[in-house]
């Protein structure tokens, strides 16, 4: 019988060691830098209830929720006439779980159900993966991790100022050298759909300046005016999109242009705090930028706006997130504030791919590996791999001895720097022959030369 | 509208800030352990393709895999025939993927996937949640976290003797004092069962002496004589399962009731090769010890059979694992031996909780709180925010002051060990409150000296 090669779904991955070195690398250098902030980790469930995820993510999010088909005979409780009806109700009758979509919706699940057990402001992060059932494409996967932090039931800017903070450490600790976050408010952006006079368009506004950097202004306008702004507001409109100058001069700027919206000069406000915050504390790598064309999940976010791009790269945003005022109002707790980022650890992967950021040694690895060829050799090496690990070598012994090429072969493709190689004249002399296998240096050593060595490393 | 309270699928859990401590605590010793021996990490996705898993668990384990409803419209190609069958091919058709069921059957997926890119042997770790339709009881989830090591494509028993090696520093780093490596070796126990002439009843003969433990001789004969053995099969395996001495007389013993069997012989030798290899090691807490009566997943093992067992609190086995001889051949790979372990992560949670192992201090929570009650108090701390991060220690300022009392319970809530209060009098006179939480001891100290003592913890 010939049998199909196995593979993974569509839009699913499996990674390899040397991936996972990598994306732990990633993924500890974030969860450590939020750790350091006074966030604390939490997971949640990869199912939950349906009725906990559906109509949370508008219609077409609800299309790509994966669902779980029931357990034991899912069909028993359904009558001919609902199973011909081939309908939603029988959908939500034969699956009553779902995988997760985001980390939002769970977290806010999480944050209503053990509200009596959590201490307020509540600073969590998770790092899990979601589940989206999009057409798969580049860069785009059916099973992807995120990696979010949030604050929930503190209105102070001071974490809005340490968002940026993280973002900072964070990344130039994985070794970007450049990047930007853009920040913007998105009562600034109702400030100026307000004195327009078209508060009402305000989506339909910020989705058109939003596309500056791609479409120009020409495009912009053009988009404006098919969506029922006048060309009397275009001309309002203009130098607000083409604020130039540093964060305070366009802060300085907007103030006089936003002076009778009551919403706008709470936003600049906002954004002012935040800068002040930041005067306290050195940035290592970022530059912050008010960028008032930002507007990010803007139905959800009513107070600051992040996006994180490197300009090093040619690559979408790497990392964003923002203000909100009603999170687990869905879930029936009114009135708790929070703020939230998140960052694009796919992205962020293959940034350091291409700017060869990832470290050449890691401590996930094996770090040299004991050749033997014989019986012999093999138990005079045993006491040897026995002192390595007691000072906490990651070591391997090739386990019955292969000739030495493929041994040598089994070094490189693990990335291990040290080989270690016994034959019966290392028996005999007690100086064993070590090899740096990225040099292809080799020297000979006895047994204590190896361990203090390896020690110091 | 009333809201009804939000909740997780039955069998699924959250995690809370606390328990995520641990059970990191708990992964991340057993992960480096793993690494210390060269085993490297891997990860598959959640969901597989039904037709990977389904047939490889037996009967009852394919009823407890949970499957995925198809995204888009899954009942489009269902003519109402097909449906209106309500059977298996109808479950096959709208819903091609499942959720993995546990991390043996992915791993061989991906072996004999990824089998022209990997370096054999090949040593691999994976830890990750997996999914299973089982009725929830205590202690019985059907989300939990497999924590398994593997090798394939190597034969030599030193990785048997190294399971063993790992297993005693994980357990002993963790805290375990007295703990029990049990070993077998399932060519033993088809010798046992050659020479009492019934090898076709090994299954059954096993099964009965797996249970003296719970039911004791009298039992497991009873067990014996309903299953097809006579009282003279029974007169020859008294003495084996009653098999009394240290490890090497348990062998000798063997050696003589084993003389007629080549296989049990062969069993014997394999055992005494990997006593052999363990004498060139320290053991830290953990006793070795021969039992022949342990017969764990004895349709798979092949060689070697291990079970781990705390002599320090009443709780089943702890980890378990064996060689195996033909993983990969479920996917038209032959002739790849393998052998294996398991930790399992729950029970040793909750034995970790019983003796009170779980370390007090953790680099994963909050070091100090900065209190502060004003503006001014706020200000003057942003520096002594900034230093102590410079200094990489986790530290928070507790946002937009609140009283005392509020922040110190936010203290003790998330186990912050330090709080440095910042009032008025602390601002003029530049010497800051430090607060012990644990001791409730207080000092004045400068901004200098509270850098420095944290940073000498």
């Amino acid at each position: 019988m010939a049998l199909v090669k196995p593979s993974v779904p569509k839009g699913t991955r499996d990674f390899s060691p040397a991936e996972m070195v990598k994306r732990n690398y990633i993924f500890d250098t974030i969860k450590s830098v939020f750790r350091k902030y006074g966030y604390q980790q939490i997971e949640t469930p990869t199912m939950e209830n349906s009725s906990t995820l559906m109509g949370k993510y508008g219609e077409e999010g609800d299309k790509l929720i994966f669902r779980i088909l029931n357990s034991g005979d899912y069909l028993a409780k359904v009558t001919p006439e609902q199973l011909a009806a081939r309908n939603s109700q029988l959908t939500a009758q034969i699956s009553e779980k779902a995988l997760r979509y985001d980390l939002t919706v769970p977290f806010a699940r999480y944050v209503v159900q053990h509200q009596n057990e959590i201490t307020f402001p509540f600073k969590r992060f998770q790092v899990q993966p979601v589940w989206r059932a999009d057409r798969p494409q580049k860069g785009r996967y059916r099973e992807f991790y995120q990696c979010d932090a949030d604050v929930v039931g503190s209105d102070s800017l001071l974490n809005e100022a340490e968002f940026i903070l993280i973002y900072d450490e964070a990344l130039s600790r994985l070794g970007l050298q450049d990047f930007t976050i853009k920040i913007n408010n998105r009562k600034i952006l109702s400030g100026i759909a307000e004195i327009i006079g078209k508060p009402e368009l305000i989506v339909d506004m910020t989705v058109a300046i939003d596309k500056l950097d791609k479409i120009g202004l020409d495009g912009v306008v053009a988009e404006l005016l098919t969506k029922g702004f006048t060309q009397a507001d275009i001309d309002q409109l203009e130098p607000v999109i083409l604020l130039q100058g540093s964060n305070v001069e366009k802060l300085d700027q907007l103030k006089a242009i936003l002076a009778s919206s009551a919403t706008g000069l709470k936003g600049i406000e906002e954004l002012e705090t935040i800068f002040t915050y930041l005067q306290s504390f050195t940035l290592q790598k970022a530059t912050v930028e008010l960028d008032i064309t930002l507007a990010r999940g803007l139905n959800y976010y009513t107070g600051a706006i992040f996006e994180v791009k490197t300009n090093e790269a040619l690559m979408g945003s790497i990392g964003g997130g923002g203000r909100y005022d009603d999170l687990t109002g869905m879930f029936g707790l009114k009135g708790l504030t929070g703020a939230g980022i998140s960052f694009g650890a796919d992205r962020i992967y293959d940034v350091l791919e291409e700017l060869k950021l990832f470290p050449a040694a890691s401590n996930q690895t094996t770090q040299v590996l004991i050749s033997t060829f014989d019986k012999e050799g093999e138990v005079f090496a045993l006491p040897l791999l026995q002192q390595l690990r007691n000072a906490n070598i990651n070591v391997e012994l090739y386990p019955a001895g292969a000739k030495i090429k493929k041994q040598f072969d089994y070094a490189n493709n693990k990335n291990i720097p040290y080989v270690v190689v016994i034959g019966s004249d290392e028996v005999q002399s007690g100086q064993l022959t070590f090899k740096n296998m990225q040099t292809g240096d080799q020297q000979k050593l006895s047994q204590t030369d190896i361990v203090n060595l390896l020690s110091n490393q």
